[in-house]
């Protein structure tokens, strides 16, 4: 047990700053806060993290992560209202949960259409998703894909591939967000705010 | 084993947005990264962080981290000669081993002088560097303490109390940093520079 603490503090600064917003100074510095606090903080994060990373898994159904076959929204039968809205990836789904407006299921696509990257539909979930509508007695599908060219190209495919399933497909409205200022648009938001625009 | 993954996974975001640089947003940002690597790099993270919290201690000596009694560079006889290295934290005694200029020992004090904070001389250590200088025949203290107030002032008290022990005490030399540009430097540094000019 004599190894160099050295090395595995250098390994520790390696692994964290391979994580997003972090660099190798950063890291260092994160480091150092932790291994003042290593009795407290440091061994709270490391048991969270290895269990975390050990009883994870991909809900079967919807792709959200769960600790079970099915995920928390899955297995509640309060949420199967008829709604199955598709998100791009999991921080999609925590976005539109954190909007409380939605109370139906999800489907993770876990990306977007891409013949550069080949990824295709069945890598996508696509195929799971058109066997969820006839079982779960689906009457609507809610495209909450980004507003890129990835995301409204996916969504295209999903639309189409609905088509004929007698399922609503609706997308998420475009406008100016809550609390936006004009001034600050691009101007395809406010062609599209104008375009869209309601009765108040 | 049915707990919703949401509060365990909520709960790693809460721990890790108490690291510095990191916010609550980062850190959701950081624990889906580390979902979707789940097998590979979190489980890596959260070994790495369990060995370091549970091996690391403070050297009986001069307080750098190690996994024994001694710390690697105290263990070390090449490093005995005579001169030990007075610095503020952990992160001063790794950005003066980066330097590779000094092959002395350390002395971490843990922080400074504060009669505000109620920090005392033995809080930071400083009879215990006393009692290094006669078993480790030490002929010079070099005080790499911050240019703060508060660094300066404990490098003041330990020169006071160094007075009348024999030993060499010696601060950093103050100049113009290596690459520096003198229009973005402060008046402080450049009039420092000026008076310790050196015949080139």
């Amino acid at each position: 047990m004599s190894a160099d603490p050295a090395d595995r503090i250098e390994e520790l600064t390696g692994l964290l700053s391979r994580l997003p917003g972090l660099g190798p100074r950063s890291a260092r510095r994160v480091v150092l806060y932790l291994i003042r606090r290593r009795g407290t903080l440091m061994a709270q994060i490391a048991r969270s993290m290895e269990q975390v990373a050990r009883d994870t898994r991909e809900c079967r159904q919807c792709g959200n992560v769960s600790m079970d076959e099915l995920c928390a929204i899955c297995a509640n039968p309060a949420r199967a209202n008829g709604q199955i809205c598709v998100v791009e990836d999991l921080a999609d789904l925590w976005a539109v949960e954190r909007g409380r407006a939605f109370r139906g299921r999800y489907h993770v696509l876990g990306g977007t259409l891409s013949a550069l990257d080949a990824v295709g539909p069945e890598d996508l979930g696509i195929p799971r998703l058109l066997d969820r509508i006839g079982p779960e007695s689906v009457s609507e599908v809610i495209l909450a894909l980004n507003a890129t060219v990835e995301g409204q190209t996916t969504a295209h495919y999903i639309a189409d591939a609905l088509h004929d399933s007698g399922v609503t497909v609706t997308g998420l409205a475009q406008g100016v967000p809550i609390g936006g200022e004009l001034d600050y648009l691009d101007d395809g938001t406010i062609s599209a705010a104008l375009n869209a625009r309601k009765r108040v």
